[in-house]
C-alpha cells in the first residue's frame, strides 16, 4: 500500500517536527473527481463527519412530522456536541417529546467536551450523564426513528436492529454505494460506522447538497437537514467548535462536519460539489488544518471567510508560558487552487 | 523525502482505521546499529526523551553535592511527572534547598496530569502552579545548577544562557554530535531542544548505560541518573505511566523514557545497548506501542514483563459505554526479533 501524501505537518522553532499524511477527494454529485490527493479509493470509516447523512433516517421515519421537531433539533441531530446546556437542554427535549428520557440513551457517558460546562457541570455537584455525550442528539433521532416505528426501543444502536439497518440504507442510497459487515467496526457511541471509499463520501454529500440521483423524498430530507446544519452551527458543535465556526461564517453556502479520527466531509451548496478527507493517523487537528487548506482553494471564501480559514490552515502552538513555539500547518499539497477552475471535468 | 514504514495502526471492528509510521534505531555505544526500521538519520526533536542526558549537566555543577540531592531527586530531574504529592513536594524540596520557591521556576503551569491529583486539587480550591507542570524536577534541578554556579538565575530557561549552554555541552559529550541553532526549537516547558538524527539518540543512550566514549565525570554522572531513575521510576512519571510500569518491571536493566510528540529514548543497561524512536505522526500511544513491540523483541523480557509489554504493544479501544471496539497495535514490521543475535555488528 503507497504512502498517502504528507498534506500537515508541524514546525518546532525552525524544524519540522511532525507530518501528517492523508487523502482528499473533490467530487460532484455524478461521481466526477474534481480535485484529489492521496488514495481516495480507500475504505475509511467516516465516523461522525456523516451524520448529516444518518439523520435522513430519521426525516424519512415521520418522527420529526410526529414529535414537532424544528430545525434545531434536526441540527442536533447532526451534531458532535460541546454538551453546552444549549446542547442537552435540546436533547432532553427531543427525548421528551417521544416520551422517553436520557436513561434510554445507549451513547455512553462522558464530561462535556467545552470546559466552561465542564467545570460548571462539576462546581454544582453535577455528574456527567448521557445527555452530555456528543452524540445524544443523534442518539435522541434514533430513538425518535424507532418510536415512530413503533418497535422495540432497546438495543437501537445495534447494528441488526430496525433502526441501524433503515439508517444502513439511507447511508447506502446516498453513498450509491453497498456497505459490508467485512468492513465494520463500533463508534465510540456504540452504533455501527461502516467503512467505504473516499470518494463515496464526497460524492455523497454533493448528492446531498443537490438531490441528484436521490428519490424526491430523500433529497428533501437532505435539503432540510443541511438547511438546519447550515442555519444553526451553535448546535452541530458549540462554542470553538471548528465546524460551527466555519459554517457560521459560510452561512448556508457550506456544510461541513468533522469525524473523530481525522475525518471531515462537507458541500459547497452553491456550487454542488462535495468534499471527504481522511488524516492517515487519525490526528484531528492536522485533518482541520488540511480542510481548511482546501477551503480556502475550493470554496471561495469573501476576505473575512479567507482571513479565518489561513488562521486555521496554520495554526500557532504555544510553551506552557505562552510562548510562540512554532505552527501546525497543511502542507502546498493541500493547494488545490484552481483546480476545480483548470481542471475539466472528466 | 521517503515514507517511513508503519509501525502503528488502531483497528476497528474489522478494518485499519488509522496509520502511524516512524523510525526506530538499536545501537550499541560505537555506533554500530543493531537493528533499524525507517530513517534513522533524519533529524529530530528529542523533548523530554533525553532528560537523563540532560540532567548530567546538573551532576556535573556540583549541585548535588553542594543541595543534598539524594537519588530520589536526581530520578525527578529525569520526570516528566504527574503531578501527585511525591513529585510536587519532592520538586518544592529541591527549591528549597538551594534557597528558592516555586516562582523561580520558569516551565509554566498546567494542571496535574494524574486525574486523581487533578480532582483532589480542585475539589480542594486549589490552583495549579508551576510545580504540577511535568517538567518541576528538570527545572528545579536547572535552577539549582544557576545557583551551583553562582550565576543569574533569571532567564535560565533560554538558549543563551549558561545554565542552558551547559546543558547543550553535555548533550553534544553524549550524542558524540554537534547542535545547531540551525535546527532547534523550544519544548513545552520553554527550554530549548535540539534536532538531532535519530541514531545518535539510540547511541548516546548506549555510551550513557556503558561510560563508553565518556570522560571518567560524565561516565559517572550516567551511572548515577540512571540508577536513580530507574530505582525511584515513580518519581520520573507517576501512577499508569508506561515509563514507570515499564522500569519497575525490569528493575535497574532498562532505561526508558518518552518524549511529547511521539519520541523514547532508552537503554538495556545489561547488554549496553541503546535505543530511540520517533513516531513521524507525534502520536504518543502510538509510539508506546511501537516501543512496547521493540522491547518485546530486544529486552529479553521474562514472562511478568512480557506480558506487561504484550499489553501494551496491543492495547484495546473502548466506547463510552465500555465496549471493545478496536485496539491500537505495532505492527510486525517492529518485530526485530532475533536481529540481535542473528545480525553481526557492523
Amino acid at each position: 500500500m503507497a504512502a498517502n501524501p504528507v498534506l500537515a505537518r508541524s514546525v518546532r522553532g525552525n524544524w519540522v517536527e511532525n507530518l501528517h499524511r492523508g487523502a482528499i477527494c473533490v467530487a460532484d454529485a455524478e461521481g466526477r473527481v474534481l480535485a484529489s490527493v492521496g488514495d481516495i479509493d480507500r475504505d475509511i470509516f467516516p465516523r461522525s463527519a456523516i451524520k448529516a447523512v444518518q439523520a435522513v433516517a430519521l426525516l424519512r421515519s415521520g418522527a420529526v412530522e410526529r414529535f414537532g421537531y424544528s430545525a434545531p433539533a434536526i441540527a442536533l441531530a447532526c451534531a458532535s456536541h460541546n454538551g453546552e446546556p444549549a446542547h442537552t437542554e435540546l436533547a432532553a427535549a427531543m427525548l421528551a417529546a417521544a416520551d422517553l428520557d436520557e436513561t434510554a440513551l445507549e451513547c455512553g457517558i462522558h464530561p462535556p467536551i467545552d470546559p466552561a460546562a465542564r467545570k460548571a457541570l462539576f462546581a454544582a455537584g453535577g455528574k456527567p450523564g448521557t445527555l452530555h455525550n456528543a452524540c445524544s442528539g443523534k442518539h435522541a433521532g434514533m430513538l425518535a426513528v424507532a418510536r415512530a416505528l413503533g418497535i422495540e426501543l432497546e438495543g437501537y444502536s445495534r447494528a441488526d436492529h430496525p433502526v441501524q439497518i433503515a439508517v444502513r440504507q439511507r447511508v447506502e442510497e446516498i453513498l450509491d454505494h453497498p456497505l459490508t459487515e467485512g468492513k465494520c467496526g463500533t463508534d465510540g457511541c456504540s452504533i455501527p460506522t461502516w467503512a467505504a471509499p473516499l470518494r463515496r463520501f464526497a460524492q455523497g454529500f454533493a448528492r446531498m447538497a443537490t438531490g441528484t440521483g436521490l428519490s424526491p423524498e430523500t433529497a428533501a430530507a437532505a435539503r432540510t437537514i443541511f438547511d438546519a446544519a447550515t442555519r444553526h452551527p451553535f448546535l452541530v458543535g458549540g462554542t470553538g467548535s471548528f465546524d460551527t465556526e466555519i459554517m457560521a461564517a459560510f452561512g448556508d453556502r457550506l456544510m461541513i462536519k468533522f469525524g473523530a479520527d481525522g475525518v471531515y466531509c462537507g458541500a459547497l451548496r452553491d456550487s454542488g460539489i462535495g468534499f471527504a478527507l481522511k488524516c492517515d493517523d487519525g490526528s484531528v487537528p492536522a485533518a482541520t488544518a488540511m480542510v481548511a487548506a482546501l477551503l480556502l482553494s475550493i470554496a471561495e471564501p469573501d476576505a473575512a471567510q479567507k482571513s479565518l480559514l489561513q488562521s486555521r490552515a496554520r495554526r500557532l502552538q504555544h510553551s506552557w508560558s505562552g510562548q510562540d513555539v512554532g505552527w501546525l500547518e497543511a502542507t502546498p499539497d493541500v493547494d488545490t487552487e484552481h483546480v476545480l477552475r483548470e481542471r475539466p471535468l472528466s
